[in-house]
């Protein structure tokens, strides 16, 4: 039977996932006016925070779960800062966007 | 001095609170094109697998937390579908939107 640690490592593997279904999308879209940049922000200092946390109580799965997730929601405030900033030139609409945040 | 421990969490604090800049700016711009629907999809399945094993580890705080994320989550899931479903209507553009993933 499946046990309550298998349910949650394949938990944890999903949210580590989840990064890539968005930022293929913004790869795909060129666009991320509709994400909010304090959504990847506020979720890269939590995961920063809970990567220290990990360090702190030398917990080895906590730490790595949460740098990971860290580089992602990191990757994704950088997709949003370029894409709302060249968002346009990179498909080719040729103006250049404010940053809305 | 602050301890690993505080720093946990205030990152599950900042974790638990970057929905709301998301919903809020949903709410305000009526789009959600540019989220991709597997991502809050996918988080939510992933929080549910956590709150189980919170459950199942009896550990409240994780499965407070992740019970937390996956309401979170599930909220995003589904103002995405209706704001890619009646987006222009609720905008008042008028023009049924379909699904877009």
């Amino acid at each position: 039977m499946v046990g309550y640690s298998e349910i949650g490592i394949f938990g944890s593997l999903l949210l580590a996932s989840a990064f890539f279904p968005q930022a293929y999308r913004l790869f795909k879209t060129k666009s991320a006016k509709d994400i909010s940049l304090y959504y990847p922000l506020i979720l890269f200092t939590g995961s920063l925070c809970l990567t220290i946390y990990g360090y702190g109580i030398n917990d080895l799965i906590v730490f790595m779960l949460n740098l990971y997730a860290t580089i992602c929601n990191l990757s994704l405030v950088l997709l949003k800062i370029y894409y709302d900033r060249f968002g346009g030139v990179a498909s080719g609409q040729g103006k250049e966007m404010g940053l809305s945040e």
